[in-house]
């Protein structure tokens, strides 16, 4: 058998480390004397929703601390870095987890919603708050003797509080059942995307990974955070693009931004180019649970060549993202950023079909 | 016109404390260049959600600091103890708004729950989410610089942690749709009150001031723990009593502890004194929604004379909490405790009758 591509081995490598983290937990509760049923149920939803995605936001804080050190880490030193890993993929099963609450999601990962599970119903927002509280949990066991605890603690709160804030504009912004396009703009898009997916899942690996390597300099991370958050940018849009032009075997669903009336790029960039007669088959069109509607706001995007603005827009980002890259000294900054850093995840992002 | 009774000029004192900081949270949403309808969302979020509530908890920390310190506080001691309170209230508006949902309630205080506010619905779930977020922006403004500031920060994750776990049991020993008593026994009812409301409503604030006053043993926590959480318990079996056997006028509301199948002492109670023929009268009755059978479960209440036991409870509990008070010594002990502030926790509690 051919040797794993490394992708996957460094997946397999990081997800190995989840089954002892899941087991601190547990431990926790039974310690607390929590009946078994109880003990069981957080089990459960700990397995069901915080493995099973992609992990790249988790295996980036590996990487990154990697990158950092210049050399292999030591076993204990990977352990730490994937659990910092972990840590988001918490967060992310937190908000994941209440997000298609609020979407009334059906699928995640292949798999009914939590919610949707049998018997679960509205307990998953308590579920929900537990996965958030599990991040603490372990923090507080792995990390309380670090100068840099209550560091992390912070960037924690406030890429949590940063994700929330996104989520609120976005759930106001295009609230399924209520369309109006002219709440919708490039602006709102940017803050959207910013604050809802750009601050924890490109700036806080990258932060958390800083804090382990022993970076202190405050300007690392308002450095990191320039590069970061355009990318996670690009990112976003990247996903919007892919769920109207990806193929499913691509993506690995349909995409349903156009019939729920989701505030993408796409629709964003059509509003601003739409002529009057273009805007008006958008507004009686976007959001409508029908696949005529859906195909004749497809007809518009064609129209105003979107395909076309997205691979302007991949470009332009690119070169400005490189820029920055670029603006850290090639042999790093005396602050403790290297270029490494960021274009290993540009690569990882760049040009991407799923 | 008389003076005000100092307890509704307590209130006053500690509530013209909370537009400071709502209007610190909005500036922090503006100066993240918010959008000013999820600013103004927000905004009338914190304002409907946490205050408007009995505020015992966080007035609770003010009365402790001050019997701590042993004289009157500053303005500025005052604001800061009243801050840490105010975070209560903050975590407790986030349990409650999540609660509701989870209980399918209509009211709370006298107004509809948040989620039923008109355009609310599951977007309660975020401003959950965000009310504690809350909780840690005003941590680290207002206490960034104290050497306690992260035994606040694990305070607060560690409670927040226990509530969830006793809000877990709660539900899955509950459901208001499946009524199984047999699920049901004091045990279960002692871990639910323990973790779901002892912890924050009783330990939370007097482990607050203790940071506050300066009090770093470990063994004052623990001694303040093993007393604050039998009072606790106490408070919410007083809870449970009056929910059945206080009149619509004491208590604020209608009691529907026995339509709701909730895991009452009551019910508990009686699933320990009950005959086989009362059990099954218990069995078919319970967390019924209808009058007849509600009337039936109080008739088994009164054949097993329960207000009669409640008060054997409470004679008890007040001696056993006195008695573990008075292990104080009489003029404070080494490690920072002093018996009134216990004393004065239990006073406002005793024989309550709302």
């Amino acid at each position: 058998m051919a040797e794993k591509p490394s992708s996957a081995k460094k997946r397999d490598q990081f997800l190995a480390v989840w089954p002892a983290l899941a087991d601190e937990l547990v431990q926790y509760m039974e310690g607390e004397k929590m009946p078994k049923e109880a003990v069981n149920w957080f089990k459960r939803s700990l397995d069901y929703n915080t493995p099973g995605g992609k992990l790249n936001r988790g295996i980036s804080v590996v990487d990154t601390v990697q990158i950092l050190k210049g050399s292999e880490l030591s076993a204990d030193e990977y352990k730490r870095a994937a659990i910092l890993g972990w840590c988001i993929e918490l967060l992310q099963a937190y908000f994941l987890v209440a997000d298609d609450m609020m979407d009334q999601s059906i699928t995640r990962r292949g798999q009914p919603c939590w919610y949707r599970v049998e018997n679960v119903g509205n307990i998953a927002i308590n579920d929900a708050f537990m996965l958030e509280a599990a991040i603490y949990y372990l923090l507080k066991k792995h990390f309380r003797q670090e100068k840099y605890y209550v560091d992390l603690l912070e960037i924690f709160h406030e890429v949590t509080f940063q994700t929330e804030l996104g989520q609120l504009i976005d759930l106001i912004t295009a609230p399924e059942d209520a369309v109006n396009l002219s709440k919708f703009s490039l602006d709102k898009h940017h803050l959207i995307v910013v604050y809802k997916t750009a601050y924890y899942s490109f700036y806080l690996p990258v932060a958390l990974a800083l804090h382990m390597a022993g970076v202190t300099s405050p300007s690392a991370y308002e450095k990191a955070l320039d590069i970061l958050i355009p990318m996670g940018e690009y990112f976003q849009v990247q996903d919007d693009y892919l769920d109207c032009y990806g193929t499913p075997e691509q993506i690995g669903k349909i995409g349903t931004d156009i019939l729920d009336n989701k505030c993408s790029w796409l629709i964003n960039k059509a509003l601003q180019k739409a002529s009057a007669e273009q805007r008006k088959v958008l507004d009686a069109n976007y959001g409508v649970k029908s696949p005529e509607s859906e195909a004749r706001v497809k007809a518009v995007f064609q129209e105003l060549e979107l395909a076309r603005e997205f691979e302007q827009y991949e470009a332009d980002s690119y070169r400005r993202i490189n820029a920055l890259i670029e603006e850290i000294p090639a042999e790093g900054s005396q602050d403790g950023l290297k270029r490494e850093v960021f274009q290993s995840f540009l690569a990882k992002v760049y040009k991407r079909q799923k």
